[in-house]
């Protein structure tokens, strides 16, 4: 060992999904949109000048600011923007959780939080979901020193609603309250309108799954202009300049342009609810989905061997081979013509199994 | 204050410099390149087709990495990057500098270094510059958690030369060494070659300021693959996907055209070369720089009067009103055009002072 190494941070690596890059796959396994952005971003890419990329971007990135703050009836005090929802909650964990106390989140939920909990040396719980994927919410009642959520949450599609989350913030008014809300544009209610009653609230949202960009790597927090101010603190402390020219010009145009993300939003959930139908035909059980995803498990065919027999023919979709969820799929929503292929693979598999 | 308000990350703000936007302004204050990006980078821009964006980018940003590899003589699993080299330079000080001992870089230097170190509660010492703004070499010869120096140091300008980069290695085989190369390519030696004789030691560049594209946010590192690893693990442990697509497409071709990049470079350095001796006609002086930017200060006039009085005709340069460089300007090296106008104010200023 070198002795610069004993310096180094104490980490277990990491090892990001895999992007499979296969042509005429079909790829269901990283929740994209199937869609591409808003029109206005087409537009926006065209009309941009490189000459301006030789200056600095704007720091306060008001541009895109102002339109997420226009767009959510929000004071632009109020919003927070990051490369991507996982750069705005790493800040976030790191403004926000220095307590010796734990931070709770669900034993099963987006694996990055337990990751950044390390990454940041923040002792953490993780209470078990009930047998049917369900967040306790009594288990949350306890002491703490911050608290994540899901919702809907991830990879079990499941959304809680309004009374659920408003339950938890008022059993928890000494830490901060973090609702991370990646997939509610899809059938979930946002508990933004909560951060009126709750300073201690945070809502993280993304541009990577419901406005399609997950490419142009922009997310967001909305809360109390006091959380947001701290947040800035510590950005600003780390990269002054964390959005670059094009995300904030290629964002509002995505921001903007609301009837097209209502439209693809819509054309994703009536895609999903028909290919559960067609998936419990075909003998799988899974819980209602509210995301752009389906976390489901057949009656008698081990999940790893249909992932498996998927891939073999070019279908991607996540398995995770952890405790719990080890006989689920997660089955991302794509178009219709890539949802039809796939249920008909799946159906001579599971016919040939 | 709230109970979840003692949670909070402690800091002091950060404020980012000033990005005047005033029409008809020169803008000579946060060392931006006057020219354009290379002429490619216009048709990568051009040739985006926005459906792609629908996607996660490269978690490994390998077309990027493979245009820095190739453009360096470097392996490619020797290159880091990032957004921008402040967030390269924020995952180095996370990575490597987690030891008791203080780290250590001089009392005049980059301004975030500081910031960093009190963001992630490292300690610090910092050796004052000498008299005439050089580093002391002796100074970094003391135990240490790890050393960076910034060649050419901001704001001085000066760059030492790579015996003194040596000396400095050699006297510390237990530490990281970072050496910040923002400008080198303004007239300084890279260090680069010393990463094969050193393999704690990691160099930090940009294309912000030789490569005219701060508005794009890519800085790397270049160092010993084992150093690469280290900050790759911390990397994805942080967020997997800190590129952006309009990144690595636009960032490859700015690599790709060394021609127009040296064009640029010899542009700026004759530039200033020429500056510096009308400045010197002006009664200033000077270090000879070797950065696109000039840190100089007037013989009889205060530096913060002439800075005032720069502001009010719209001309807007550096001033630092800190210990030690609080009678001098750091003014960038703009175009021909620019810095003809930005003279003959000067020399009206200078002659109704």
């Amino acid at each position: 060992m070198k002795p610069w190494e004993t310096y180094y941070r104490k980490i277990t690596p990491y090892v990001p999904g895999e992007q499979p890059n296969v042509p005429g796959m079909i790829k269901l396994n990283t929740n994209e949109n199937p869609y591409p952005p808003a029109p206005g971003v087409q537009k926006a890419v065209e009309e941009l000048n490189t000459e301006q990329l030789k200056l600095y971007p704007d720091p306060t990135s008001s541009l895109l600011i102002k339109a997420l703050a226009e767009h959510y009836k929000v004071e632009e005090n109020q919003v927070f923007v990051g490369v991507g929802s996982d750069d705005v909650l790493a800040m976030a964990f790191m403004s926000f959780f220095n307590s010796d106390k734990p931070i709770l989140f669900p034993d099963i939920t987006y694996s990055f939080y337990d990751v950044w909990a390390e990454l940041f040396h923040i002792p953490y719980t993780q209470p078990p979901l009930d047998e049917h994927f369900r967040i306790c919410k009594e288990d949350y009642y306890r002491e703490n020193g911050g608290i994540v959520l899901a919702n809907p949450n991830a990879p079990t599609s499941i959304c809680e609603d309004l009374h659920f989350i408003r339950d938890i913030l008022e059993h928890n008014q000494e830490s901060v309250v973090i609702v991370d809300e990646a997939y509610v544009d899809f059938g979930g209610e946002s508990a933004i309108s909560l951060t009126k009653d709750f300073e201690n609230l945070l809502i993280v949202q993304t541009f990577s799954k419901s406005r399609s960009m997950a490419g142009m790597r922009i997310g967001y927090a909305i809360g109390n202009s006091s959380l947001i101010k701290v947040m800035n603190d510590v950005k600003y402390s780390y990269n002054s300049y964390t959005m670059n020219l094009t995300s904030l010009y290629y964002g509002v145009e995505a921001v903007k342009d609301e009837n097209y993300h209502q439209e693809c939003v819509k054309r994703i959930i009536s895609t999903r609810e028909r290919v559960m139908a067609a998936l419990k035909e075909l003998g799988f059980h899974f819980p209602a989905s509210k995301a752009n995803f389906i976390f489901a498990s057949h009656n008698t065919i081990p999940a790893e061997k249909l992932y498996q027999d998927l891939r073999n023919e070019n279908i991607f979709v996540r398995y995770f081979n952890k405790p719990k969820i080890n006989n689920y799929l997660r089955i991302t929503v794509g178009t219709d013509e890539e949802m039809n292929q796939f249920l008909e693979v799946l159906k001579r598999l599971v016919k040939e199994n």
